[in-house]
């Protein structure tokens, strides 16, 4: 399998550091670890599909995108607005497909499926998206292509530490991980009509702080463990 | 392909007005009721995720199903929470797998993503659904049963006077749209321990009004047009 993890590598402002590492392979912290991603998986889902609603016209509405079609609102090209709408559904399906695939394994070791608080991490990035369209929509992205990026780099520096069926099962997980965050950057690209260099820029800056500094909450995103 | 039609039919409380049918094959409204299937693609997964978001731990929460696990609170069955999660995952998937379906068709036709104002199907039946727990989610299940088995009925009726793009695209999808049905109506009697008989008169009660009362907007389970 060919998996351009240096891509990602060079992408993310830094490595996971060991001691998250450590941290997660103790096998007590397992259920908790595979508890955690099964919620990532279906949070990803749900987001690109806030995404599919909120923008499913091609038009930039103000509020919750319930609202009536606004008139001279900033309008997606009809090829851009597709293809959008198409990227996030198939990652959506893709997101589900892994979240059975974590329940299966769940279930098969007796892990029941017990409620956490949400880390700190989703909400550090999401406070830097701006206000205002279209770059509500390309922070959006942005920031899912940093999420995609960090999975895929957690998954590849847990899986020597894992159990068989686990290493497999993660190591199966990079491929669709590491395209997910390519889509995300070429479509923050598309809305914006150029690099969104800048705005990598400044979600890097947020996303290595809360992957290098103190967390008390362990969980699959989380800080450096205290 | 075996689709059991007969059997929704039974389940319905009424087959669709003619009236709907003459609507719903007048060419200019083609565009109309596919934008609306597709909203309704992306809302059944949406409800299915919304299902597994809330009951992810098996305990039925308070509120948004966000606060804390509720301490003695009604709890599945593991292997009823697992089943409801997995069923619902798949369910959303394939969902979402029509809804890009439908997408493909409308580009193809050149067909505009354009805003459509909620018909009053789902509002109708939704307000019958029970606020305590279990029940709640009893009767969340039931609705679905509802709309997944007359989206099936209005497929059948409408397919004989569609082009042949659409008339295999719409028999294709009576086969899983049966199947959620029957899925739907199967969980709601395990979660409830037993027969949903008395519920499903209740909803096909509402059901029915909503079909074949007067109806000033159009939609897919929209009533009889004015």
């Amino acid at each position: 399998m060919i998996v351009d993890i240096f891509h990602i590598l060079d992408f993310l402002p830094c490595p996971t550091p060991q001691k998250w590492i450590e941290e997660a392979c103790k096998p007590e912290n397992l259920p908790l670890i595979l508890t955690d991603h099964a919620n990532n998986e279906l949070k990803a889902a749900q987001s690109a599909m806030a995404i599919m609603s909120r923008y499913r016209t091609g038009t930039f509405v103000r509020g919750n995108g319930r609202c009536e079609q606004q008139k001279g609102g900033l309008q997606l090209r009809i090829e851009d607005q597709l293809s959008l709408l198409n990227k996030m559904s198939r990652l959506a399906r893709e997101e589900l497909r892994h979240y059975e695939q974590v329940l299966a394994i769940m279930a098969r070791r007796d892990i029941p499926y017990v409620y956490l608080e949400a880390g700190r991490y989703a909400g550090q990035l999401s406070a830097a998206i701006r206000t205002f369209e279209p770059f509500r929509l390309v922070d959006t992205l942005v920031m899912g292509a940093f999420i995609e990026a960090r999975s895929c780099e957690r998954f590849a520096a847990l899986s020597p530490w894992l159990d068989d069926e686990l290493k497999k099962f993660y190591r199966s997980l990079l491929k669709s991980e590491s395209r997910h965050f390519q889509d995300y950057l070429a479509l923050a690209e598309a809305i914006n009509g150029g690099s969104v260099a800048d705005r990598v820029a400044i979600f890097a800056g947020i996303e290595q702080d809360a992957i290098e500094s103190p967390d008390k909450l362990f969980r699959f995103h989380s800080g450096v463990p205290v």
